[in-house]
């Protein structure tokens, strides 16, 4: 089956990451999207949420593919998709999931919950169904672990905010295939996905974003820790050096061009004293456990006093910002050079 | 001296930075600059590169303020600055000093040569004379140790590019007045600076940024040496992710965020077991010594094969992209928002 047929995807899970797929999906004029969450509100909330996030898409998608057929204008955005069948709300996670091509689900965070849902899922999706996590820490090979095929599963974990955040980190279990995990590389690099999907080698904890991430985020912790710096100004540090430069680059890509003629191997060379002596003192504190953990009260201190809790509005703003930051990623700046 | 009025500016070390320096001392109207620097055709190359800097500096004030006194038409930028007593180009370090009442220097990277350059500006400075380094690894304290008056020394430390990175850190050594501290911090946040400092409060090997982006790239080298992902990849995901989050928001403002009304605190709740799971298991190489260096021959291949040697026109178009990025951070998205 080619990624560029039509798809019907079932969605297990429709929280903020499920509402973001589900916009995707259905900003693809072919595909047929079931949904399934437990939540006693459901229909209500779909009819409430989706629409935002479809409206984030593609103005020519969204205007002229997800109508194919004129709807009399009092008709809202879901209705007219449900009654053209393109988007089918379930009672049951069997029967949103009995004619699927693909089977994707944002269940909670907890493995007997998703070892039990992949055990039924299996049971009732079509054998040829792709089956896709958006887990950000429970890999595939533990989620499958009551699955008779271990051929089929692997994770396709998003970044927040989903609807805005290229990254899709697709990591498969040791005996995922290969065609599986090509196809779901492939969807989302079609064009109308605004995904950035990156394939990871092997399964670990963390996958690479949250890895990266965390190993920032610990010696963040340790200067706060030792009174080097504040958590305010640390961020200031942040958004004033490294985020725009590895927005603009790659962390490797960065320092080749700041080794001048040789490159990385260069910069390793002269910096590579500095660089051992950084490694060699850096903060090893503790989030759990009964040691080095002194930090945790000074830090949530500090980030509160200096932020509070963000207003919608403020959240909005910097939505906007972040989408702006994305778009000027992929912006040609050859035709229009200096 | 009020850090409003006129200053004099002596800058030792005309390289990128100092170049990118004086270009902005330059931009206020009031300042004079003396500049000096060992290299054999320094004033030809302070006549090619000067110019460009300033360009970059935004136009109302090269316009308006550097040429006060209209100028023939043939007479070029460098000339004009010359002629009118604010540029003077010196051949020595000590007649370049001895009126400034700032001193700031941007040599090699080398303790004795700074040592003894800064013995060598106590001799001849006014003693009121404000003293700035820009090193990236040498601590103020330390450089010091020949000068009498320990209360002077402060690092300025910037970020490459300079021209158009905002952070400078502002590190002082244990004994430097607060008063020093204070006014460095006030200069580089006058209308006019592309500046942010930030003041670090403890000197600690490679201050802050860098310790926080070497603690990323150590990681990194770790992933991409256990195969887990490719150097290529691994800035990818970077781009994608952290890179676009840390230039809109700070690490632990994203993470307040992240953590919803309970903000950070619930966020360390709730992830802090997978958080804890990935510091244990971080990945310990080493950029010097024997043991845990195997990577660097990988990704050095890696990184070189991604991107080779990056030509003058792709330099030129990602630091288009950064200033691009930059600029958002200031755009105020709260007028024409939705």
């Amino acid at each position: 089956m080619s990624v560029n047929s039509s798809q019907r995807i079932a969605l297990i899970g429709l929280g903020t990451i499920g509402i973001s797929m589900a916009a995707l999906h259905l900003s693809r004029e072919s595909n047929v999207v079931d949904v399934f969450d437990t939540r006693p509100d459901f229909e209500d909330y779909i009819h409430k949420t989706l629409p935002i996030y479809m409206s984030e898409l593609p103005s020519t998608t969204t205007d002229s593919k997800l109508s194919p057929d004129p709807q009399p204008p009092t008709m809202s955005l879901v209705a007219s998709l449900i009654s053209s069948g393109r988007l089918r709300i379930h009672s049951t996670l069997e029967s949103a999931c009995a004619s699927a091509t693909i089977v994707q689900e944002q269940g909670p965070e907890n493995v007997d919950w998703k070892q039990s849902a992949w055990a039924r899922i299996e049971a009732v999706a079509p054998p040829s169904a792709h089956l896709w996590t958006s887990t950000s820490g429970i890999a595939a090979s533990i989620q499958q672990a009551k699955t008779q095929d271990k051929t089929r599963l692997l994770v396709v974990h998003p970044f927040n905010p989903p609807n805005i955040m290229p990254l899709l980190e697709i990591v498969p279990a040791p005996g995922t295939s290969a065609e599986r995990v090509e196809f779901a590389r492939e969807y989302f690099s079609l064009p109308g996905s605004r995904h950035r999907p990156v394939v990871i080698q092997k399964e670990i904890p963390g996958f690479v974003g949250n890895r990266l991430a965390f190993a920032l985020l610990r010696e963040a912790c340790y200067l706060v820790q030792e009174d080097v710096v504040n958590a305010k100004d640390l961020d200031t540090i942040l958004m004033a050096s490294l985020g725009p430069r590895w927005a603009g680059n790659g962390v490797f890509e960065s320092y080749q061009h700041g080794g001048g003629e040789g490159g990385i191997g260069s910069f390793l060379d002269k910096l590579g004293g500095t660089m051992q002596t950084v490694w060699d003192g850096q903060g090893r504190v503790n989030v759990e456990g009964d040691e080095r953990t002194e930090w945790k009260e000074k830090v949530v201190a500090q980030v509160n006093e200096a932020y509070g809790t963000l207003s919608a509005e403020q959240i909005q703003i910097k939505e906007a910002r972040l989408k702006d930051i994305i778009g000027i990623q992929t912006k040609d700046y050859s035709r229009d050079g200096p």
